[in-house]
Order: C-alpha cells, then structure tokens, then sequence
C-alpha cells in the first residue's frame, strides 16, 4: 500500500471532497467517512442532489438568476415592480437582497465583476444583457448592488456611465456604518463612507 | 418566495450539503453554488464516487476495516506480521498508523469506544470479533491504541482484561511529550504520563 490507506472507492470520494473550495485533505476525509457511514438511501439521495442541481438547474433568460426553468420564479411573478432593475455580481446576492423583504422590483445577475488583474473585462460579464433590458425601456431605475470593493465599485461607475444615455435613474446602495456596529471599531474607509452618505433627520 | 431564493433542486443540495458534519449553512451555499458551476462531467463524477464509496465499501471480514472487498489490503497482504494485532477505534487511525511506516502487523479496527454516556456498550463495538481472532491463536502481542481519553483508555484497560486468559502479550502505545514539543508549554496530564513512561537510555 503506497500512498493509499483506504480502498479506491474512498480515496477517489476524498479527492472529489478536497477539490470543493475552502475543503482541505482533512475535511475531505471525515465527510468522506461519513458518506460511508450513511445509509443507503442517503447516499442516493445525495449523489441524485447534485446530478439534479446540475441538470435541472439553468440560467433565467431574462435576469440571469439561478433558475429551474426558462424564466425564474422572480422575473415571472406578476407581483414584482418591472421598473426597478437590481444589479448584483452573484446569485447568492439576490438571495441576501431578496432576504430583507424589502426590494419588490427585478434582478440583473452579472456573475462576476470587472477585474483586469484577474482579466475578466465587461465582456466576460453579463453588461450587455443589462443595456439591452434597459434600452427595450419600462425601466425607471437600475440600482447598482455590486461589493463595495475596489472592483465592484470600477463595475458600479462603469455600468452607471454606460445607462447614463437611456436616461433612467441609476443609484447605488448606501455603504456606512453597519447596524450594531459601533463607531469606534470602524474603518476609516467605512466611516468616510457614511459621513459623506449622511442624511438629514 | 417563502424562505428558499434558489430554485429547488439548488437548495435541495444546499440541504444535502448542510447535513454533513462542521458544514453549516453558509458553507453549504457554497459547495452548492460550486456544483452548480460545475462542468456536467465533473458533477457526474462527484455524484458517481458517492454511489460507488456506499456500494462498494464494505468492511473487512477479519479487522473491519474499511475494504473494497471481502478482505481487506493488509489481511490478505503476505507481506504483514500475522502474530501482531493493533486495535484502534476508527479506520481514520488504521490510516494515521500506516502513516508512519513503523508497524508490519495486523489491525482490528472496533468502530467505537466503550462510552455510558452515550450508551455504547461493549457489544456495540466490535470487541467479540477480536477475542475470537485471539483465540484461533498464532497471535502473539495486542496493541491496543485507542485514543488516550476517558473512553479510550477505559476501553484499553476492558480489552486488556478480556485478552488474559490468552496468555497473549498486550501492549498499549506510548503516551508523552510529543516530538517537537516543548516540556513547558506540556499539560500536566500528558507529562505525568511522561514521567511514568521513562525509560533508561
């Protein structure tokens, strides 16, 4: 036995655990014993989950979400506001946004963010799709929900200059001091954010 | 939209994700959405070792570890000292020991330690299936390494006693200052053990 101290079948199970991100050899091992240790129909249900995820699961046409179908739950609910476009880098975003209950309108996925250091230009992202929704016009405002980082914010400022023609209002949410945070303990970064962002009350 | 913002089969496998042990919820959005992103023969390959590490896995008819077939690599190995059993509470320790390169023998692998806390008994682990090994004969020396805790130690010391009337030679690991390790820094546990360890050199 070289390398190998388990049979083939766990070995093999270890190395598709450890390529997951953020799952090292360790970890990889003990969620590999415990799929072992599962019961048959566990097992199955599991293997049939991510064969399901995988096959069942596309993009919506329309606002590029995660979806089931052709169009996702959000874009074809009667109930949403057309004329609010948000637009977020990543699925798990809409997810956070939709969380707050507080946003009725749409979505724009871009799935990803511009980036020369890693080359990822606004071709590689789904901008064009954006301006083609917003100039087909019912569109009163896109509000630009990408990270306030460095990259999201070059995205921001590059999306808000590209709808600059079409006329709609283009806003961006509002970066500041987090809720139960305490200002001693913010950053400076922050803390400019949220005096030049402050609001009469 | 109640709770769930992905489309089903996306949060079906979050839910498979979240179930396995130390992956919480967020974790499991993320090894979902890493699926996702997947390419299909990547994700049916993820799906196929989890199928193939349940049905092809058994355990070892002789030391219950973990195998591909009826016996496992070491029982059916010539290569192995039969006279030597090492017993240890999980394969992951078969694994730890192979490691090391220093032991030719045999293992028995228990699947458990004797613990009334959680209600496992003897007859919960597999300690009948090594007295029988013993008594068939041809073995010479027991070394029992389970952990050196409450349990592992209170299920060193049962074994030990179920094993005299063999007349075989029953051995525990060395328990001390681990290499590397600084005598200071040493719990007073671990050094006691030390102490009353000692050899001449």
């Amino acid at each position: 036995m070289p390398n190998s101290f388990f049979p083939a079948p766990v070995e093999n199970l270890i190395d598709q655990f450890a390529r997951l991100p953020g799952v090292g050899r360790k970890t990889a091992q003990r969620l590999a014993f415990h799929i072992v240790g599962m019961s048959d129909e566990e097992a199955e249900a599991f293997a049939a989950a991510i064969t399901a995820a995988k096959s069942r699961v596309t993009f919506c046409k329309t606002c590029l979400n995660l979806s089931a179908g052709d169009t996702c739950p959000i874009c074809s609910s009667p109930t949403r506001d057309r004329s609010q476009i948000c637009v977020v880098s990543d699925p798990k975003d809409v997810a956070a946004i939709e969380r707050t209950s507080e946003y009725r309108g749409l979505y724009h996925v871009l799935h990803g963010v511009i980036s020369p250091l890693n080359h990822v230009s606004p071709d590689d992202i789904h901008v064009k799709e954006l301006v083609s929704r917003v100039s087909a016009g019912g569109v009163q405002e896109v509000i630009l929900a990408t990270d306030p980082d460095t990259e999201g914010e070059a995205t921001a400022l590059y999306i808000a200059r590209l709808l600059r023609p079409f006329g709609v209002r283009v806003t961006r949410l509002a970066y500041g001091i987090p809720m139960g945070g305490h200002l001693e303990f913010t950053d400076e970064l922050t803390l400019g954010r949220a005096l030049e962002g402050r609001r009469d009350i």
